[in-house]
């Protein structure tokens, strides 16, 4: 079991949204669109982007996290460093 | 004329392969991947995302800027201020 | 009981560190150094009161998070909030 | 010249505050201080932080690159490249 099945739908939708303002990106380059505005859009969909991975964090911590911190024990600890490298990466990209 | 022109082809492969790597996160989610592994994507996509964005600032910094600040005067200021608001937005996202 | 007790020791030096790193960023400015090498500090500083914000983070998953949530209920979900707002608020910042 | 010249006092005034959040956070760790407002106070020493970059980084496209753009040439293109560099750290960090 997946921590974001129940909003499976809203992920996949979300995540359409931003392969659509990735293509977008692409038809703004190949008609020689200005810089900056390419610029605004590529700020746009890492937001885009970064959203979904908050809304995933934190079902992972609320369901696979939680979980296994309430079972306790050597899993528990390692569901927290796995999410805690999960959050290091997002800060850092 | 666009500060892209001379790459064009190298950014719209590099936005090909984004729009990949976002069409692969849709899938993983679609399939039940396991969260972390989708966040580590997700973390790739974005790294790829913020390159593109760091290269077509630099060849903007090369061209549009470095031509209006060198005729000098109000419009060399306001493309410094504008590259600026960009990079503030880039940072930020 | 905080997250941080057992190694208060080691957050206290390294924000020792950083509000060094701070003075000398003030001293570099007040002695006119080159603007790329006062960024370049400035990056330093950012990337280590970031790490210091990942390893509180950490500890506070897997202290408080993963106590509250073993307890279940509204009060886990509330800490599981709680991080993931603080986690945004860190990935924006 | 540097390009902060004009604005010394203005940026050694910023650089006092961050380091007494920085000293605050010190406090704050030393009092036991709940961890999610300690991570608060890191998001907002961090924008701080990253506030003086960006002004600094205005500052210097505005002066030291724009002249050497102006000029023309090998060191224009320099200059260009050593600005990018430091906006791909500060995006990073």
């Amino acid at each position: 079991m997946t921590g974001y099945d129940s909003d499976k739908d809203a992920y996949l939708a979300r995540l359409k949204r931003v392969e659509g303002q990735v293509r977008g990106l692409h038809r703004m380059v190949d008609a020689d669109a200005y810089c900056i505005d390419v610029l605004t859009q590529v700020s746009a969909a890492t937001k885009a982007l970064q959203a979904v991975a908050l809304v995933l964090l934190t079902d992972h911590l609320g369901h696979c996290v939680a979980e296994a911190a309430g079972r306790g024990g050597a899993e528990g600890d390692a569901k927290v460093k796995e999410a805690a490298d999960a959050i290091a990466r997002l800060v850092r990209s």
